[in-house]
């Protein structure tokens, strides 16, 4: 189909642009020139060909969806119906019944999209070992010191404000004792600087919230975690990625794009990043502050995981370092270090857009669960918390260790028939490890190995943006013992033998779609 | 000036719209045909001048602003700056600083411009009567009850539950529990349709993050909730109102509007409305939901205050009566009829949208924090919450009457210069009442007068999403005990009697900004 020159009129002054649009395909549709079922071009294929702006094709395809001429297919694209109405465009086409799938926003359509297309989880059989998820430890969680903090909380003053909203910003006495947290992590932060949220999800969706408009520029490190890019693309962002290497993100494909792109946002997850657990080098964190600055780029320093350091203390965060305070929005959570279910984590950022960042978190869900915020202020004030800390990060560097040497022992000599192996990262900290597989090799047909010998793993490609790369999956280390992760890896190991013996000999197994999870149910 | 005059030639195809647009504009102000500080057409007039899309329009405005040629200023507009860099367009125009107020996006602005305007929050001294927010009694709060309940629990086999994430859609402990809440308001709700959500404003949030894109209308009662059309707004959503009457939304204006606009959502507070306190009576909220099912258009609603009837048992939700469930939107939360700071509610809606809200959700927060879910569900699978209702609505129904009666005592003989009255409604539950001067009144005003008195309530302007009217104030009648409702009371009739006497001496005063708070402690 030649659309241009079908629609070529279009650009005629005859009405707003989308209706030209609109109305030209609708008379296509109408005369058969475009028969039943034909798939039309993409919004962005459309739009570069026409030369104008995606939201104007959006809107001419939207009133064509309610019109009941064109729909859309998950994954598959937009077709001419079959089964279209005899009527004409109508304000009240659909009467006595909703029709939702019309109804739903952009950024709903494009959230759905995103999350069918990498969705694979699928539940496993009782005593499979997971080295999915990204949670800490259940046994390490605070039980006791909660139980008796709780007590002493419910019978004191403060008691009433575990149960009244808490301001937008935060309960003063969490502020005050994150405040604590944030210098042991060299980072200051005056009083009109932070935020507290409801975990880093919500500190990554605020932020986003406040910046990012259709086609903006955000960079992302690729591979990136999951429901950031979620949220980056929901928004209709135009997201442009660099890789990651051991160093972190690689500067000079950074500075090409800073150059030649005016970019919004740059996502960096500086210490053990998710997926691969790399971090970034002093130096390079110096000089990607040096290239923002010089470029005017905003940075979202995600530190998720930034007290669980196994060798010495973290490197500095970005926001530390000179030009920080001026440029990076600095976030962290209670959920890896210490337990997620709270759903408290934290914003500092530079007092022009603090006012913004607390207007959004007023108008999403108006303040933090109170409850969680004091009763971990009096944690934090008891000096628990760095108890809690310096503990986990012993049992996590065991496993860790565990984990590298169980690799090194069980699939250090695996070879694929091209004698090809296996690579894997050496994290200094955090939750994750990444593996290489040689480069003809799919990890989401290795994890249906992986399965029936009892293993999970999350699949490299859940954490790609743009182009996903088919050979890498993440491991978590923290969540089993040393017991289970020699058992683990010996049936990790087992599964990629086998998986190599079946690629020799047959094509790649496709995933049984019927096995899928709900979309929702993806790992973090 | 003649803007299409001036613009005439960006229809031309010379590369896309917004660009020729900027490219015109840019050429008019280098060339001083446009003047420093001469304002621009706002994005909706030039849309239309030009007949294109207001989001074009947007880009063009936009991309000039980050080349420092044109500034808007918050409630005055789009001017020419004066102090215009030499340079000309540059990707980086900007080097070694982050130009945060040029980086906000439109969603920020929108929820910064609109509550800007709206704050005109004071705070007070000491000894002040506030029937201004809407926050139920914090003496009835479930200390003691609670604090058994986590002593038992963090003890119990679900210790580590508290702890941990909870499922995107809710515990399953709450949901279970919640069902039979809503049996108890008429509601049945299968496990597919339910997601608890972290209070009623992220419920809002996320209805309208899955429905609302630009342009969409969203038709509201009027006066309605602030932070409702906050968020219906800040998506730039086409906000239409109809007013509310003592029997609920006026049915004649809200056929017309069904009728003659594609609505994508109706907003709407059936019980004891926030701010006037009326209730739909049950033919009209048949009605409505005849008429958006004639004309296929969803309901939100929002029952923040269901629990809280004072003469029997609250009307039937819309959801409950037939056609409620494959239209109707369901909320609800436990801030009123229990305590704000668990910051936990729930949304009923069709199968259909479920996914799709879960998706959501998950993209905002991952899930609601699990501690306070874990406690609520043991709290109602006690029988708890069903005895405390009992108990505050005695209580608070003594509380309205004690309100009522005060009014009547101190303000019934009231009357401004021309004889016109002071009136009130009689709310049958909930939290507020809404108070009407005579027509020539500025509630705004009156509010300088109350404070001097040492009382405040809400002024009524910040329930309007179009046309202010000014003469209206909200009071909540839960927050205070019935000693403080009859002097608050008084100090309000005082207030008002002064008041009359000034407008007929010298024109109505202005509010002093210094005192302004912050906008986000906006209240609710």
């Amino acid at each position: 189909m030649d659309w241009l020159d079908l629609l070529k009129n279009s650009h005629e002054m005859e009405g707003p642009l989308y209706l030209q649009i609109m109305n030209r395909l609708k008379e296509s549709i109408e005369s058969g020139k475009l028969p039943d079922r034909s798939k039309l071009p993409t919004n962005r294929e459309l739009a570069t060909l026409l030369d104008v702006d995606r939201s104007t094709v959006s809107r001419a395809y939207t009133e064509l969806v309610q019109a009941g001429l064109i729909e859309s297919h998950v994954g598959r694209g937009t077709f001419v119906r079959a089964a279209k109405p005899k009527t004409h465009l109508n304000l009240n086409a659909k009467s006595g019944q909703v029709s939702w799938s019309e109804k739903f926003s952009r950024k709903s359509n494009t959230v759905s999209d995103l999350l069918n297309q990498q969705s694979t989880y699928r539940s496993q059989p009782e005593g499979t070992i997971s080295f999915a998820g990204g949670i800490p430890t259940e046994e390490f969680y605070p039980h006791e010191q909660f139980e008796e903090i709780v007590q002493q909380l419910l019978k004191s003053e403060n008691a009433r404000e575990m149960f009244s909203y808490s301001p937008a910003e935060g309960h003063p006495l969490l502020l005050h004792q994150v405040q604590k947290v944030l210098a042991a992590q060299g980072v200051s932060a005056a009083d009109d600087e932070i935020l507290i949220v409801s975990g880093s999800q919500q500190g990554i969706d605020l932020v986003t919230d406040i910046l990012v408009d259709a086609d903006d520029v955000v960079i992302l490190e690729e591979p990136s975690y999951l429901w950031a890019v979620c949220n980056f693309k929901s928004r209709q962002a135009n997201c442009l990625t660099v890789p990651v290497a051991d160093t972190g993100i690689e500067l000079g494909a950074l500075e090409q794009m800073l150059s030649s792109q005016r970019a919004k946002l740059l996502y960096l997850m500086p210490n053990f990043q998710n997926p691969t657990g790399n971090s970034m080098t002093i130096e390079n964190r110096q000089k990607v502050l040096a290239l923002c600055t010089r470029y005017g780029v905003p940075i979202l320093e995600d530190n998720f995981a930034g007290d669980l350091s196994y060798e010495g203390a973290s490197l500095p965060p970005l926001r530390s370092l000179p030009g920080g305070k001026e440029l990076v929005i600095y976030q962290g959570t209670f959920s890896k270090a210490l337990c997620p279910g709270l759903r408290v984590g934290w914003l500092v950022a530079p007092r022009e857009i603090m006012t913004r960042l607390r207007l959004a978190k007023r108008s999403c869900d108006l303040s933090t669960n109170s409850m969680a915020q004091v009763i971990l202020a009096k944690y934090l004030e008891d000096g628990l918390y760095k108890n809690h800390v310096e503990h986990v990060k012993k049992a996590y560097r065991k496993r860790r260790d565990t984990m590298l040497g169980a690799l090194e022992r069980h699939l250090g000599a695996l070879e694929a028939s091209n004698g090809a192996k296996v690579f894997w990262t050496r994290p200094s900290g955090g939750l994750f490890l990444w593996l290489t597989l040689p480069v003809h090799c799919s990890a989401k047909d290795l994890l249906l190995f992986a399965e029936r010998e009892g293993v999970t793993f999350s699949s490299g490609e859940l954490f790609y943006c743009n182009k996903p790369q088919n050979n890498c999956f993440r491991v978590c280390f923290i969540q089993q013992n040393e017991e289970t992760i020699e058992e683990g890896v010996k049936r990790l190991s087992r599964a990629i033998s086998t998986y190599f013996d079946s690629i020799q000999k047959r094509p790649p197994q496709t995933v049984n779609s019927e096995r899928l999870r709900r979309p929702e149910n993806v790992l973090i």
